[in-house]
């Protein structure tokens, strides 16, 4: 049977994605676009793994390579809820490389960002597409708690955030309780996390799990394409940071990519559902935990993904992006 | 059909309860002493909620009251295996009262604990019973620690270990990250839970989910007994000890008897398989939490219950509990 093009269009899940690209968020975006089942309506930009103009326009360069100058590209916010500025952390540029997407140079954007804000945007695509809308956010959550508290008609909208972020049953990785997304910005995490949006939390617990090695890169290189050289290259230098810096000897984990899987495919994880809060003061900042005080009470439940299909994940995520990378040449 | 004596023997579990008795460990008892699936082999006494020479009294008393004077107890370690000495905590005495059980007042124990060392029991049972036995720690983790140190080999013999202790989802409730049992000794603890010993965690994550209110020990009371008075009473100061404490204004959490039910019926909760480990120094002493450099390692799990069906567990304890309290007069 074929489908009108309308009903087929409808079919399609609206995504938003909010990256602070960054090597993995590079992959996520990749991911996203190679997925028939999304249609990708546009990126947010946050600061986080570098400035949010950087993020942007790697972004912006990132989907020319991929073919789709298309995806609006909006700014996000310039730095956390609590803070005044943004400084890149050393161990981000160790990682991403001082340029974020691992010190490849890709020529200028075909255009940058548009002139519209990007947490007016998310607002406006939540009225627009409401319950077909699915967010994923793979940085700090400063852009999607703004958004929130400028209009919070749009919490009851949004079909889906699930974001890469949080570690609950393993330890941080920028201290012994927080992961970097969240630790950038705690207070905006916590709003979120305790704001009743339908969230699915994609963190350390499950992206640890999920590592990716030169045998894989190997073969986007093999396609003989400039993407494909490109996302090899960028990925193999956050291969050797991981190795480098002693994260990971055995590859580098696609934390944001399982977020866009996870977002298309909540099968390919297991999840528990807990009100979860953010702990915004004291030693224990940036900790994603359950709150013993709603442990009785069944709204505003976060879904927490604690286990992973790796094979499963890795496989789709793999030939998507075997699809994508060879497109272009 | 009528089974011959040895084969219905055969079919119980064999456990053994080391219990720091403890209002809730009074609870526990009369569960694994009311089940006909159990066959209560011994109690070990630990040092906790009070000095072990009280929690065996206790424990000692209680069985009189519940008319099992046969069930063996054992003196187990009067103390971390970091310290020389132990004092009971202000708050313990709060929560329990100060001898333990609420201060109600029993009779003398018709005898003491056994001359046999606690630890000696544990190793002792573990070659006899092996597969069959089940250990239900609702205290510190000394004694298991000390037994499986002084003979390693007990580790693949015994067939389950399922103790009330940690917090993997929720915070603790003695710091931000430590749940009271552990916190008496992590360093026992993360002996226990890296030892590849069978193990299954019913920690806060479940236990503050499963509340007991008036309404319930007002149906023990009204059995008109000895034992469902006392029960009764001993609970009700529990409850008021919640209340006054403002840990919960809804009723008191029956964290040992959770353990006990699961390690009878695991349905009553769902767990999840993580490689855990427990922080020994610094601030997060006691936390229990998964360990990430062994995260992609599947031995040496532990089963940490996530999730509880409140219900139906309630429902089982005061069934039992009902039929215990009112068989004596």
């Amino acid at each position: 049977m074929i489908l009108p093009k309308e009903v087929n269009l409808m079919v399609k899940q609206k995504m938003i994605l909010d990256l602070d690209t960054g090597v993995d968020d590079a992959l996520a975006l990749a991911y996203a676009l190679a997925d028939p089942a999304v249609d990708l309506i546009g990126v947010v930009a946050s600061y986080g793994n570098n400035l949010v103009q950087q993020t942007a326009k790697n972004t912006c360069q990132l989907l020319d390579l991929l073919g789709h100058p298309e995806v609006p590209v909006f700014l996000g916010t310039h730095h956390s809820m609590s803070s005044q500025s943004f400084k890149v952390m050393e161990v981000s540029k160790q990682i991403h490389g001082e340029n974020g997407i691992g010190n490849i140079s890709l020529p200028e954007p075909e255009k940058g960002p548009r002139e519209q804000d990007g947490i007016d945007f998310l607002i406006a695509a939540a009225h627009q597409y409401q319950r077909r809308l699915t967010i994923v956010p793979t940085g700090p959550m400063t852009n999607l708690a703004e958004a929130i508290q400028k209009d919070r008609s749009i919490i009851d909208l949004i079909g889906n955030v699930t974001f890469m972020g949080g570690a609950l049953t393993v330890e941080g990785n920028v201290s012994e309780v927080a992961e970097a997304n969240i630790n950038q910005d705690a207070e905006a995490a916590n709003i979120v996390f305790t704001s009743g949006l339908p969230l699915t939390m994609v963190g350390l617990d499950v992206t640890l799990r999920t590592l990716l090695t030169k045998a894989e890169t190997a073969q986007w290189r093999q396609l003989g394409t400039v993407a494909g050289k490109t996302y090899a290259d960028l990925t193999d230098f956050y291969i050797d940071a991981y190795d480098h810096l002693g994260i990971d000897h055995h590859g580098c984990a696609i934390h944001d990519p399982l977020a866009v899987g996870v977002a298309i495919d909540p099968s390919f994880v297991s999840m528990i559902q807990l009100p979860m809060k953010v702990t915004t003061a004291g030693p224990n900042y940036g900790r994603t935990i359950g709150d013993k005080a709603r442990l009785n009470d069944h709204r505003r439940l976060v879904n927490v993904a604690v286990q992973v299909d790796k094979a499963r994940f890795v496989n789709s995520f793999m030939s998507h992006l075997k699809v994508m990378l060879n497109q272009q040449s």
